[in-house]
């Protein structure tokens, strides 16, 4: 089985337009501010993914265009100004900065509460200690999914390849909160397939075009593919999708996978702040 | 090997020593403030215990004794006060609290500079994003232990029976940012074995007495046994001593191993503490 990514984005959709709806009724519209820095391609290529996401479902949107030689007061300025204003309740800032910037400070300005990415220390936190508020939206997106597949995770044995501080580790502890058995492969491990071949789900988010071979994965898993590499003319996953499709019992294509689930967790976290902003 | 925690303690307390009286030059001593809220023996123990520690080093300490009765309001205010005061760098809330209080709300209380059981979700988050400033005393009671005996841990294959927000968590995330091959099991593991017997590093922190069995570990691993478990008169571990000890490279005792590593790990990062608020 394939895992239709966009058709599963669909739903979350319809999903998060009743709850804007009933926001209506309120008299709030759910606002996201996007924040870019620079003229990346590739950035500006999400960025507007994401808007047209909002547009979709109803969420106001705008973006904060800042030119690639802003200072660190100007961008953290523009962040607090974001913070303060009652028609934003979400920010986004879109990775990677300029090296003159030091992310991870921009990041722990924006306000928890408005913390869409789930990046916050504190939000990364409350995600550790299994009270998860608005948290990473890779993650989020496979958990949601795993659950639209009735697959029960207690005990379950979750096998993740990757430990950035986007997928990799705060999905173990995702996992973990939903007593999954959790194991976390990188570049470091010694033997990956002996690993990999474990998983009764397989999450890999390495960056390694093909890396996962039809042989390295267990009869039956459940495999989401997180990578997104440009081979030439063709984006590719990270797992050799034409032979692992054969042995999965479900797995996500690239495109078309892990990605619109995660535009789609976005939107739904926009909705969720808003709406605790809005009932506090 | 028997891995003796009190001998690590020690050289831990002799470095502590020397980084007091650097302070001392500054003028300042080193304050711990410890919370205790009704008159659990086993929490009266531990309090006693860190404030016999404190004395030895030079860190003064002081016990905020609140009755089993006090109100979310009063204990609350109390941590509010001890954040205020400049002669306390350090606050531990003794936990279990009565039911009738909150512990989250507690620990979200205390200043995340002045945490130095590592509980807040700021610096829970911070841990799992691999910019690690206080953590909890456990885990990096372990991960010390195992820099002193030269244990490299990149690549290694560690695994961590036990997924609490006290050690199995942070301890994972602790172990990953350090490019270590993770492995976390629990109560709803589906085969134990299979999984402790990959383990190059094994920590148990799962309170079941004697549950890791010698047929579980690998030969050669290092194994931490985090479990303190009363039965009868003695108190033991969660793994099997007698069988073990003659299988792995090294293991900790109990008691006598992780338990006064932990109970150092607060007296540095007390002094931790004090540094970081005297130089900011």
């Amino acid at each position: 089985m394939i895992i239709d990514g966009k058709d599963m984005a669909s739903q979350v959709e319809a999903e998060t337009r009743t709850r804007i709806e009933k926001l209506a009724t309120q008299g709030v519209v759910p606002g996201l501010a996007t924040v870019l820095v620079g003229t990346d391609p590739a950035s500006q290529m999400y960025i507007k993914l994401k808007h047209s996401a909002c547009a979709r479902v109803g969420i106001r949107s705008e973006n904060v265009d800042l030119h690639e030689d802003v200072s660190e007061d100007q961008l953290l300025g523009k962040i607090q100004e974001l913070n303060r204003r009652d028609d934003v309740h979400g920010i986004l800032l879109q990775l990677p900065l300029p090296n003159h910037l030091d992310a991870r400070k921009a990041m722990m300005t924006i306000a928890p509460e408005k913390d869409v990415d789930g990046f916050h220390p504190e939000n990364m936190g409350a995600l550790l200690l299994g009270a998860e508020k608005l948290v990473p939206c890779t993650p989020k997106g496979i958990i949601y999914a795993l659950e639209l597949l009735g697959v029960k995770l207690e005990g379950i044995e979750a096998v993740l390849v990757g430990h950035s501080n986007v997928v990799g580790k705060p999905l173990a502890a995702m996992m973990l909160n939903r007593n999954a058995t959790v194991q976390v492969c990188h570049a470091y491990t010694k033997d990956l397939a002996e690993h990999t071949r474990k998983g009764e789900i397989l999450v890999v988010a390495a960056g390694v075009p093909n890396l996962i071979k039809g042989d390295m994965v267990k009869p039956g898993a459940y495999v989401f593919d997180v990578g997104i590499n440009r081979v030439g003319d063709e984006t590719i996953g990270d797992v050799d999708f034409e032979a692992v499709k054969n042995i999965a019992s479900a797995i996500t294509p690239v495109p078309g996978g892990v990605g619109p689930l995660t535009v789609s967790m976005l939107l739904r976290q926009t909705v969720q702040a808003a709406e605790s902003q809005t009932n506090k």
